[in-house]
C-alpha cells in the first residue's frame, strides 16, 4: 500500500467510524422487526463497493456499543439449523436519539459541503 | 449532563473527528496563501454554533497530523507584536489527497442519506 492509498484509507476509516453508529441506528429505526447480524450487514451493504466499507465483523462492536447506551436491545433465539442468533431491535430511547443524530448529521453534512465549496461565511 | 445529551455529544464528536481532517484540508486547498492557526480557526468557524463544533485547541493536533502525512507544510514567522506564528500551506500531495477525500466524502454522504431515507437497496 503506498502512502497515498494509506491516507485515503485512514480518512475513510475515520469518517466511517463516526457514521457507523448513525447508519446502524437508522437501519434499525427503519426496520419493523428485530434483525440479526447478517441481516443488518446486508441492509448496510457491508463488504459491497457502494456501501459503507465496513466488514461484517466490525458491526458487532458498534451494535454492542449501541446496546450499552440503551439505544438498542437484543435477545438470543435458538435455531434448529444454525447457532443461536442474537436479534437487535431499536428502543424508544434509540428512536429519540436517532432523530437528534439525524439533525446533527444534516447540519454537519451541510456545513462540510459549504466549506468544501468555499462558500463558508 | 444527562444520558441523552451525552450520546448526542459522543456522536457529534465521533462524526467531527472523521471530518475535521477533510474540512481543514478543504480550507487549505481553497486558500491562496499560507494561514496561521487563528485564521484557520476563523475559516472553519471554530467555536461558532453553526460551524464545526471544534475548539481552537483541537485544531492543532489535526494540523500536525496532516503535516506528518506531508499533506500540509508549515513554517514559523517571527512577529514584532506577537509570538512567532506557524503558517500552514497545502502541498501538492495534499491537493491530490483532497480530491480523493472529496470523492470519498461525496460517496459516503450520499450513502448515508440514502440509508437514512430507507432507500438503500
Amino acid at each position: 500500500m503506498d502512502d497515498k492509498e494509506s491516507t485515503i484509507k485512514k480518512f475513510q476509516k475515520e469518517l466511517n467510524s463516526g457514521i457507523a453508529s448513525l447508519v446502524l441506528l437508522g437501519v434499525m429505526a427503519n426496520s419493523t422487526e428485530p434483525l440479526y447480524g447478517y441481516q443488518i450487514a446486508r441492509q448496510i451493504g457491508a463488504g459491497q463497493k457502494e456501501g459503507l466499507s465496513m466488514k461484517q465483523g466490525a458491526l458487532y462492536p458498534v451494535l454492542r456499543s449501541l446496546e450499552n447506551s440503551a439505544l438498542l436491545q437484543s435477545h438470543v433465539e435458538p435455531s434448529i439449523s444454525a447457532p443461536p442468533r442474537r436479534y437487535y431491535q431499536i428502543t424508544p430511547a434509540g428512536k429519540a436519539a436517532y432523530q437528534e443524530w439525524k439533525k446533527v448529521w444534516e447540519q454537519t453534512r451541510d456545513y462540510v459541503d459549504a466549506t468544501l465549496k468555499g462558500t463558508q461565511p
